[in-house]
């Protein structure tokens, strides 16, 4: 560890999400843990951090809950034994990038806790902004935290507000009530799976079925892996519970106050994997468009439309559809460069960019390219790739970004760097332009943003500092490890 | 693990401690960690389920402890990386035997919290017997639970306490109060490390010094291995803060109130280390006392004297010393056969006791054996190894136990089966040595005890059934897996 | 690891390689190893089972040699740490899928070994038709093998030949003269790096150079990789020589036997990266003219062209180009879904290939499309692939292959199963279309492979049969294990 | 590992013996590889840094082998799912402490090799003085060496000498004419189980039998832990096999040239188990008397013999015995401080020895102590602990070892370190004496050494420098590692 540098996180600079949920309950009694797995796999991009699972038997000693958790990938964490051994048909799994909390084993998600009525488990994707004052506040009525994560927070007022509620999901509104920022849970008490989402729906959360078996996920790619059908979308604001009875519960007495919506516009633009739909729009069209209107709005003449794989393809294929110049493949990427790939003390010749991603020489040799790449955080990885393809012949290196200048910082759940390390804080997109050496730049458009959605309303916090919520007056990312 | 009989707890059967405990603070500003991890390693025989270390900086920022734990020997779960990242002047270490709460990485110890005040660390030796009915309070106030042992209930009261007290040990005080059974305990607070020993003084726990260090721990070889200087026991129901000022307080108004002193005897016949002393009284001087006794109260005619290892050999040097009948060795233990051992499904013939001891034909061969064990539980061993004497050639084998036969259960931290399986259950000492297959058998008599302890007051209750304190109805060994 | 399938070397079906070579030689004394570390990494799709590294000091005690070898991907065997103790400027390093010789640690590559001249790491890449004769006759002289590996014969020869050679790479020639198939060889001997590659040139092996150090190894992105400049491929039936004075050393007199060149066309197909280049020709190049070839010769109307990912993409981008259709993306594949993927018992109803692979519904509903793939072997992936397309809205499926049927063996080192378990084995094309249940199938013709290599020779044995040389009488796949 | 001292092989000095062996052959078809891990265990002591076991079918296809083996003790190498799936009723193991050859993974035993009439696995105890010549004229002819250890040689020979013997054994025997040195060999043909033993007898090595299966293994307690009953030892220079119809055959025209036995007295002394016997003398007998000579030659007026554990504990009871003076037990070794104990960087305190070994103060103060060991080499540790014991309140500490000074290098088989670095080399005992600060010092005279084996022959080389056979004119111990 103290020898290399343990690169991980950041295949080449870019945003990170935080987290994805996955709840289960088989009405027919079946085991949910293998299935949570498959579940779990096709969040993997939402989190590489830690997952884990926890499951429990509905008709077997109450507060019986079997979990597994640990750092590492999906398929680090668990093994065939490991998972024929969690019996229940009922339960909760989440795979975590940490923003609030720090990285160690204790912060892995679910959390799973005893409280008056039983056991609950909890899986929880966003970042509160009153988690702070929250806990402050427990801890002045003998609350104790074992974690440094917002989910014991909110763990904390439901067990709190179960006392004075009817049923777990009342407790769990009463709790949501309290708590301020995004939120995506799914809680699973000892007879019923819980869905909540905050009342922006800063993230997506949506109902699935199987047979006699229900899901409550981040996103609908993790209902096709498992071969599940899609029933409909959580609603920003509202609290569902499944029952035992098969109900998909949504007591309207029981819903949070209502607030203007403000989804997070960077599932579409990037985290969110491009077969998912959220809240009806699928995310793949959205790129696709981005794509379109980088053409409409910086076009440019060019014999080729390539983009910085995985996330930038999409957003490419669009540009050359509407633009009429041929889309192509310039890079060559080694999805063999994972999370635990180490930079050997060493060697300095080698850099971690060119062992990651490769330039097609035959590709781009004597041509005009259009670069496509969904953001620029730093600019420091845009400013080597840019090199590469000129490096491979490319005559000019246009760059279009498929969203506009990251400019604020993100507290919902984005791990954005300090405003000081943006490239395009106190820049110009000239500026910008000249420091990773394209021969043009654009951006998406700000205007457009609300069109990748379909017109359901967003946030554009990181683009413009105004946030659908007032923020916290200080940073409070990484709290909790003062 | 679904094929082989893991059978890493029971050497050969017989009884297990459930903890210990070391903290350290160090005056001087030296980091503690890795002294603590040679301490614990003095305390393993007290627990080889699990084991764990948490430290913090007392000049550092408030509450950051870096903590590490996992199910395993101390020389499994740490390495010199792991130590070194360690960083702080004070901190806590724990070796865990599982009585109650179940053998999971999340029961391990130290427990690590931040409340109101900052972060405790805490590490607990004893079993608490109201810590359901405590348990069930705290929860109908809203407290939740994230593991299943009895530290935090502690937990939970030292935070409530604190609120209301002036200091951290004032609120360890008022906890205290609370708690019943047996417990000595070790706090860290963000700038006190603090002691606390139940009235009845059940478990050992003592001061040492080193420089300008301070140590709480629960045995005196602890001391001797790091080279510190034994200061004195923490009395029964009291409670001591060593503070930055270097002074070891114990105020008079914070003590637990008087109880009658009841000291666990199994301390002195079985689980401390025999170098270490506890309460004055030294171990091995107490086991060879206990080899005498019998020698005085159950005389045979024999030509040797062995001790089952390692544990009995003490006690066989004090029957030979007494009676004059030459003490030897007829055992060899195979030291390897460790916490891991695993016995494989293909095998049947080969037995676990043999792999563990075997007999030296040469010691035993032609001679009437006395041989000395420090209990019997269940007697299958027992039976084991007597017939592995008969066979090697002694023409006589007699058993002598150096405490009296256990008859009922104990509530605050030994691990005794359930009653039916226990060999004296419904058995004379005839028909337990027919069943053993020994030709004479004796026991300590219970009248000897007090004179093992050299008069301090114990408790007998696993021999009489009379306990110094009210047990529970229900049987608590186990709770909270409900 | 019995309940559960291991389902690592196939992601969903599909051939093989064997192996991928990389030696380097600083001549200015740096070290070697994070640098073979780095071409591995670029080599890794050439063999995923297992892996190693071996490096020297050329001027430390001869025949110092420090190895590393196990199970597992480049970055699971080997850690910083690894690395740096690693010290040598001369090095051979391997990634293995095994074809001949089983899946265990001892197989692993390189071979490293002692003979009468100090000693010697060997790296090999192909498959020996003889190499069961010459063990048997190896072993009638007195010889003992300690793996089930060719190279371990090619080894033995080369030591043998060493007596009567003036100079290592003369041992290396003659005992090239003795093996009959394919095999690109990287050996390190004390103070020299050799590179030999067989007449057919059946398998790619090139020179690259970085600063004072040349390197030998499979393909030229491991030289791109690691900033090397390409220098020229070594010849079929040649052998090279690094020596110290810096000259890259092939003595006519030592060259092999001249031969028919016969390339594996699937190196350009499928093996190879598409930003290698072999023996000059591109092989993105290669891959966009397949596609090309596929339009003008199976044509068919239809909305969009999609690859399976990842091998597909390049000839759809082709067929695209030639056909004026447009290229899109249908599928998005999960990248976590790595070598250690397992497939709980528990679960029956997931799919494999839905977890690795899954539709983009928004790309393909109500559209006709082609799909393109490198190649069908059994079919039943084919089969699945097809049917999610039609699930997700597609209209017509159009398959079409970028290689003619397979319905041959192949010898030389690539793995494909027994000809019973071909799909094209007894089947007209249009057989296979319905099995795989497309509207309609196509072929590269076998006329067209010749150009796939701008002319030069190719073997088209697993499409015809007819071999370059003779094959041997038996099956030899997994010899050795007998 | 580069920051704390792995202190793992020497818990505080002392010899160390480099092998065990133990094969065995069921003829009833039971799978053997269970029982060889049982008795691997019995033979840890005699190494503790790799071990290995492999089994073959003797119905199954000739040749095919199941071998595991690693760094590490018994049961951290082998788990019950290894030990299940290696199926065979013939089989090999091994555990080693390299004396010569590194202590690498490739150097673990047995080894495993393919020759002209099959498979043949080798486990191999002992030290050869001309494998280097044999190794440098084996190379001359063409062989190759994959290992550093000797066994590879003698599996060379066997494989050589097999092309002109009518059987496995005659290419045993015939290789065994060749090297010279110690060796005790398991040899597992397809079909056999060949032991042998060198004309020196210097290792041990004998056979047993449980229903109808056969052990051939180094020492009697292996046997004793399976519950098989001793048959015979192997004679020095015999060459045994157990064929598939239950013969133990000896053939005599296969017997190695006739040598003057010379046993190492060692094995008699520390390294053998003391519950085992070699050639029909008892270790522990052996032992006892070693203590009773003490008495005899070097008596003192004492009041406790005490015995450093634990190979100590024997001769001081054997003191006790001859001498009238009480026998104590005066340590309590830590049991827990296993081969990975790890010496934090942090720490500078802490002294490795009393981590691992406490004095029972109350056992030892106010009295004189003799104190026995089995032998001192470098005296650093001895120094320690007759400190431990003054500071514990010894008031005399007279120091007896139960073997002779060493002076001389072992070259067959025992780590002796450099001259240099012995305590005894250029000083007299009164020196070594003061340099270990004892009140006096006593060695086992050199005359007593036959009277410990019962008069069977020993070999006195590392006391006296004359050898049963010419040693090698260069140091040969770490051989091949040039």
């Amino acid at each position: 560890m103290n020898n290399t540098e343990l690169d991980n996180k950041n295949p080449w600079e870019g945003l990170h999400e935080e987290c994805g949920v996955f709840g289960m309950y088989d009405l027919s009694g079946g085991d949910v843990a293998s299935t949570i797995y498959y579940g779990l796999f096709a969040l993997q991009h939402r989190g590489q951090e830690s997952c884990g699972i926890a499951v429990s038997e509905t008709d077997g000693p109450k507060g019986k809950v079997t979990t597994h958790k640990d750092m590492g990938l999906v398929n680090e964490v668990f093994t065939g034994k490991t998972l024929e051994q969690m019996k229940g048909d009922i339960g909760v799994g989440h795979v975590r990038y940490s923003t609030a909390g720090a990285s160690t084993r204790e912060n892995a998600q679910p959390l799973v806790l005893n409280y008056v009525k039983g056991t609950l488990g909890l899986a929880h994707n966003g970042n509160l902004i009153n988690a702070r004052e929250l806990r402050h506040d427990l801890e002045y009525t003998g609350a104790i935290f074992q974690t440094t994560i917002d989910s014991e927070v909110i763990a904390y007022h439901i067990a709190r507000e179960r006392l004075e509620s009817k049923s777990a999901e009342e407790a769990v509104v009463r709790a949501c009530r309290k708590i301020k920022g995004a939120y995506s849970l799914v809680v699973m008490s000892p007879r019923k799976l819980i869905g909540a989402r905050d009342p922006f729906g800063f993230k997506p959360l949506c109902i699935g079925k199987r047979d006699n078996a229900y899901i409550i996920t981040s996103e609908t790619c993790a209902l096709e892996t498992i071969g599940a059908e899609f029933v409909r979308d959580v609603l920003p604001g509202e609290v569902v519970a499944i029952t035992p009875d098969g109900q998909i519960s949504s007591d309207c007495s029981l819903c949070l106050p209502q607030e203007k919506e403000a989804r997070c516009i960077f599932e579409y633009i990037y985290f969110a994997r491009p077969d998912s739909h959220i809240d009806g729009v699928s995310v793949y069209a959205s790129r696709i468009k981005a794509g379109r209107f980088l053409a409409m709005d910086s076009p440019v003449d060019a014999d080729l439309v390539v983009g910085v794989p995985e996330s930038g393809n999409a957003a490419a294929l669009g540009y050359a559809l509407e633009s009429g110049i041929p889309y192509g493949t310039a890079f060559v990427k080694n999805s063999y460069v994972g999370r635990t790939f180490i930079k050997p003390k060493q060697s300095s010749r080698e850099s971690s960019v060119r062992v990651k991603l490769n330039v097609l020489r035959e590709a781009v040799n004597g041509k005009r390219v259009i670069m496509i790449d969904d953001s620029i955080v730093r600019g420091t990885t845009s400013d080597r790739i840019v090199k590469m393809l000129r490096d491979a012949g490319a005559t000019e290196v246009h760059v279009r970004i498929s969203s506009p200048p990251f400019l604020w910082p993100c507290y919902f759940g984005t791990d954005i760097p300090e405003r000081e390390q943006l490239i395009a804080y106190n820049r110009t997109i000239d500026d910008i332009c000249k420091v990773i050496g394209a021969d043009s730049l654009g951006y998406l458009e700000i205007r457009r943003l609300e069109e990748l959605s379909e017109g359901l309303p967003i946030c554009k916090g990181c683009f413009t500092g105004k946030y659908p919520l007032e923020p916290p007056k200080e940073d409070i990312r990484g709290d909790f490890e003062r």
